[in-house]
């Protein structure tokens, strides 16, 4: 059986997984409400993200009793302060969702999606699922090989961000200036969504193995 | 005399201060580098970010090492703890800064910023630098009350990133979807900026107080 103090530092890897979960959540029902200009899906990612902060508020309270009663050190020291980067990254994914949210509140009932954008908007939303999916795992497994690989699914968010531009600045768009505002702001997001999970991914590797990925 | 252990919770203040300094020249340097079209200026900035991350890699080795030896409890443990937040936070505010140089390396030798948003283009960057500059002093200070004053700097900042977004969406915008691209990410950059100045002072008052500011 594990004593009190590995549980805990057990629990806390829990409450990352979990905050990886919601926050998944928060980015696939941001990107839907964006799609089909789903007001109240937009408001429920809003008003949920309320719950991705009680739980990251959740671990920051148990690293600081973790530190001041058990004193950690080596790997135990890592997975504390890792912990509170992973957090803090995680935390900021959820707040980028709630920035994809506000901009599909903000015009509906009209979509801010123009049609030329869209098939790009759903490939951004299924690279970032898929990012958040992997990092809460290797966050769960420790696994460095799969944690190393989200770089490389971080280069296909890049490409599909340009491609995005591309789109606005081609010669027939005929949406005007909001629009392109409203796009550029939410490549953007998802653009930074996968630099977060990509962090996250970076931090398993640093707590494996003592050093960041290059 | 102070101890050995005192001493490197203070050279850890005494190199946050110098974060805050490193990235006050960043984003002084990125915004003449903009308004003015000025690619070498704009290199620099780029290139001197190496700076501020090598900084922040020294803040990151001390922590570890003050964690693992010294076992800091109570107001140290804040210390080290809310350090490694604020470091994170003006790693950030650097690489901020070199994404506006880069938008001045990309168009020069045009100019990124149409003479209608100049005005408050200069007035984002004083806020900005007006910004970081309080942070600083807050974290060498350790004053509860300064700290708390920079939520309403950042008000100033919110109020010019709307007039910015008017702007681009005046009736006689006349320069057409990139340049309001630009733009809309160079807002993007100094709000972000500001958000985390503001982060900054917020740490100052959790670890003074033991209290987030609400």
């Amino acid at each position: 059986m594990r004593d009190a103090y590995h549980e805990e530092l057990d629990s806390l890897t829990g409450k990352l997984v979990e905050m990886t979960r919601l926050v998944r959540s928060a980015i696939s029902r941001a990107t839907t409400a964006l799609l089909d200009a789903d007001l109240q899906l937009a408001e429920s990612v809003i008003s949920r993200d309320a719950e991705v902060n009680a739980t990251f508020a959740d671990i920051e309270s148990s690293i600081f009793e973790l530190m001041a009663r058990q004193q950690p050190v080596a790997v135990d020291l890592r997975m504390v302060i890792t912990a509170l980067r992973m957090g803090t990254d995680l935390e900021r994914m959820g707040d980028l969702a709630v920035h994809v949210a506000k901009v599909a509140r903000l015009r509906h009932p009209d979509s801010a999606i123009p049609p030329e954008t869209r098939s790009t908007i759903v490939e951004m939303g299924q690279i970032a699922e898929n990012l958040v999916t992997k990092a809460g795992s290797c966050v769960a497994s420790r696994d460095v090989e799969s944690a190393l690989e989200l770089e490389q699914d971080d280069d296909a968010m890049d490409r599909l961000h340009r491609r995005l531009f591309r789109n606005i600045l081609a010669k027939d768009w005929a949406h005007g200036v909001e629009p392109a505002i409203d796009i550029t702001l939410i490549g953007r997001y998802y653009e930074r969504y996968a630099d977060h999970a990509v962090r996250v991914a970076g931090d398993v590797v640093y707590l494996v193995t003592g050093a960041r990925p290059s």
